[in-house]
């Protein structure tokens, strides 16, 4: 095994699938992570997943992420758009983190444009529906093995 | 019995009553929510109440409240101001959600005039101390009853 | 009878349910102004309604309410965005008046989002359709006997 | 005859050739009626001219062209940068408004660059004197006959 | 007799003396006028008072003032911070027109700042009370007599 | 004859009338060169069109036209926005020209509303489709004769 | 006598009357020092006048006045605009003081238009040359006189 | 023993000394808190401390300190930028809440200068690195001994 | 052969390699094609890749793409910010495009932050060098591939 | 003795403890500098106290403190919001400064809450009277001797 | 000969002296690249003018520049205002670049009060007409041989 | 000789090459001035230079220069950014001004790109360090010997 990678969802994602399934697709979470399992496996990293509606859940799981993994692929959800604790859990930790959106921000609201915690990710993959996250592990496994 | 009704109150409403009844006047939170059950029982509704200082058990509670009730009366206290996580809560559900305040947000700070959810609410009461809720809950109960 | 109230309706809600009924719906400002005189009935009110496209009308007749009604409830149609005449003719009258509105303005322009005249209202309803007038009255009559 | 045109005049136009000829020019608004009206009556158009200084005569103008005009060729002058009562006259109504100006605004105070109706006409002439008001006749006839 | 002058009062000032006396003193608007009228007798000028709560009757009163009058000391109430329209009935005369406020507007709402028709005035008196009339009819007066 | 024009076509321009026909019609921009064409042929006009996605094309044919044409009717597309280079090559000759839009931008996204060449343009004619064109070919004639 | 009166000019007022005169008229500081020396013996008080370039020498004429004078008539000059520390000096004194400048503020440039000192005076004079001086000295001996 | 104090320690706090020890120094919130600790027995306070990434923690930490502390020292970290909540949490007790940052936030980026806690504390401390925090208890304790 | 990807290279792109290679890495432009060029085969695509720093030479690029490419990545440099008229080249196409950059432009100069053509890409990547390129591939063969 | 400290207040505080005592406390400036001195000497430091209206003799005592002083607390009054020139002489010279302020400034006019100051300076402390100074005093030491 | 500068020449400045010579004077670009051309010889320096109205030709000649020239002496007309394609082409390459321009920008439209190279440049030089070129080559040759 | 030239220079200047000279330099303003004084023998120019830190000082020394100099060279430092009574200094004196810089104010804060003196002066200079002064001293005799 390589190494291990972190996926966090953020607020909300706990419905995809089961809810709008015109807007966001008919996959649920659970289908979204195993999918992502798989291709971890196929570039022999080992992959947990995590979601969560609390801003305070998602900082703490930021922090222990520093002893356990390598990376995280994180799509903040609202967070994104104001949360400066989860900026700052970002900047408080050394594993690189990249930022991931399933819509294209850019043809919805002007406050959806806004992001606060993309200045500290290494970068940042939007409006590609589920297929976002897989984008976001090749750059975060691309990016780790760069610097090895 | 015609249908079900969730009450969300946010942050700090716990204290209603107990602190500033000069301001927010003598009564508890208990006691708007059990002046509040009666005024439903005329209606033939049945009601529940929550109180959460915590965005991300308002969320849940939203989310919830989708397989068991048929509508909300929300007052998001200062979660109104910022929680896009709160507002995705409620656009991701499809029971209806009144907003309600008890003061008149636009005789107090500049930043209380912007809401971030009364986009994705069907429509908005501020400024009738604890009969906002009330007249909440009866906007809820016409707009319920003139769809059926 | 416990009161008078009067009903104030703004610019170009004289067309109501004449024109566009899939957006406004099917009542025109008669029928509505019948099933609030009912309502006020009810209550033990007596009720006017006067409708005008003219900023100076509306000021005159807030002006002359103070020695005939006891609360308004008023719809000010595009004169809540820009109308600072209007708002200085509110907060020279001592009765209260209830700002209500038929669509939710937070779902439409940016600039119907602002208003000049909510900080000299006791409070606000919108959203409800033709229904924001009976719950003005409701609030206006639960503010009126609250103080007496 | 194919159709009945109004051309409304907002307020102050009614001083036009009267005074500060140097910058509007010696025609007065009976001159360029006079004018437009013999440009109609070419195109075989019945047109009818109204000015008003009075914000709700013109919405009430508005209102009644419904019934009566085809079309509407509208200076609304000062009112273009402040009355939105006059933007919903417009777009209650079905029939076309085409918005003109005598001056290039675009030259002049900040403040006369903004236009809270232009959204609602099906298009806008301005800078070329009384001349805008006879490109606005064509521009409004092309749109009625194309739609024939 | 020297000359003319107009004194004109904007909407809601009808109710001066009547209400909220704390504030705006015992004088109505009639003891206010003929204070005034006894201080133009003084100075030889001949004075006419108009007050109006519609903005198009104060347009066509500049209008006609053109003809009758030397110039115009003007309290236009509310209307300064919105009304383009009456901007431009002022620069559409040639006759003089002073600004005149009975109270300190910088000490007021942030939007009371902001006038539209100072920069088309020749001058501006704010703060005074009524006796902010007298200083522009002196204003007005000093200014009429030093360019003949 | 009695004088030349030019037509200056903008950026993705020549696109017209191939794609999206649904919203910019069936026209082909050839079409709507051999109508403008005939147009000034009627008023005894010569007339070229040029197009270019290029911005630096663009001001070189405004160059050039100051030895060629009369005036020129131009249609900057995006350029509008931004192109300060075009504005000063505008401003640069002394030519008059007219600046006309195929859709009404006042309704379509804030940034098209922002134009950096209406100051230095005569006039501007917006909304009316490919007549917009004939419109500014009449606007332009029409302030040539007139100031000869 | 009846008072003290502080006259106080801000910076570059000493050139009055010796440049450009065609724009500050031909008097001296000296001459309207003068002429409003005459004005307040008239009215039975004794008046003294102060000009300084200097923030802090303003500062502490202002400060001293509390002791001797009992208000100030004050053209703060550039001072108006961004001078703070002037703002803190009037508001610790409990004398009042009347603002006046000469020229029309909202006819110049927009930086001139935002005065930080007009919120701690009693009222503000603008427009009318060295008059303005007069009628402040009027506005304040007025209001010193209706306190008494 | 004179009173009690509340230590409250925001979101990511308690990476404290473990992490980029360069800019935060190498003292961890354990080691601050026992400083403060003797800092406040000194003082014959007895002190306690909390750390929270979670707001509602925070939130109702704040309204049990009602009961059982006379007053606390806060470093709301990230929340400082946008926690409503937690401002409307201080601002429904009485005991005074005193505002504390280790680094200096005006040196950081522009967001972080903006605090919507600090209308509602008595008063605020930053820059000072862990002895921000003894300057805030000393601050606390002066002001809670001058009003007995 | 599955189908043709158009790799787009914005201006200044052709110095990659060349110049701060501490900075944007020792790879040149060439290089990179050709490594994405290896990558499209693999998938069974056909690549072409194209710079230049003329935003006409783009636009027209844009334009041929649809006759040939079924898909375009893009990485529009500096034009990202200001070139409507590349915005609209894209909208004017049917083909999908993906917004790629090299660096992780929330980390640079605040006018980086704002992209005009965002909103008419179906995706963005940002930050990861010059593997921002085949990600933006990738992402453009799933999405083909999904349609179909 | 372990060093040399310079109390530097700014303009308007020379009226500290005469007027407005219920504000700013019954206090002098004496008073607070005498306190002050005695703090000093407990920790064995010298104190110079120097207060200014003039914002130059301000910038010249910071350029001398450089020579004569080991840091300086500072209380910049209404030269905190605008004096850029006094933010320069505070980064030109070596010391350490600390800002302090009797006020919460948070609690006043939004002008007030905007400092050119505090990010030259170490720490700032605000809204404890005159026990800011006490507390700046400990701040600056403290930061002195932690760095020997 | 000690070096070689190049001279760019951005839009619309090939008219020079042949158009509103009142205001950009008699000179042509060819009579001003001859002067500049004789004070580089005076030097013992090499110069070399280019002038283009196309953004990518401008780009181009700063990134040969790097291989032929020591500096660049660059007037780039309005794609001061908004190029950021040319800002990025400056940084790219290491050889100074003196910003210049004819006008003194700060008296004309606000607009052209925003650089978006100047940030990028060594130094600025505007307002001295043709004499702004000289300046900035005396300037760019002491830059260059106080390097060396 | 031919003519007289006022260096001024504004606040904290005093301190140049005295400290911070990796920044600055190492010559001191007397060296600075030493330098100057010889080129202006050059041009047979006397040359006297100033320094202050008072803003009065300098508005005096604008006002004195008026009758013995016959141009300025001004370094205003920090009162670039907020000085509007230096600015009302320089357009109130007839003879010509150019405004200097040092370093290039665009690189440095956001604030520093904000001058209020621009406007007035001739022309300006930054970013050549010493050098500035004497291109501004060329740049002022060749406007000098332009005009004679």
């Amino acid at each position: 095994m390589r190494g291990r990678i972190l996926i966090l969802h953020g607020p909300n994602l706990n419905l995809l699938g089961e809810r709008e399934p015109e807007i966001y697709g008919y996959e649920t979470l659970k289908d979204i992570n195993e999918d992502l399992e798989g291709l971890c496996e196929d570039y022999n990293y080992q992959m947990h997943a995590f979601q969560s509606n609390s801003e305070s859940e998602l900082i703490e799981k930021i922090h222990e992420a520093q002893q356990i993994h390598d990376g995280i692929v994180f799509n903040p959800g609202a967070f994104t758009h104001y949360s400066i604790a989860i900026r700052d859990a970002i900047s408080s930790v050394t594993i690189p983190v990249v930022e991931v959106h399933l819509s294209n921000v850019y043809q919805r609201e002007e406050f959806r444009q806004h992001s606060v915690v993309s200045a500290v990710c290494i970068g940042k993959i939007t409006g590609f529906g589920s297929h976002s996250y897989s984008l976001g592990i090749q750059a975060l496994i691309q990016h780790l093995e760069s610097k090895s």
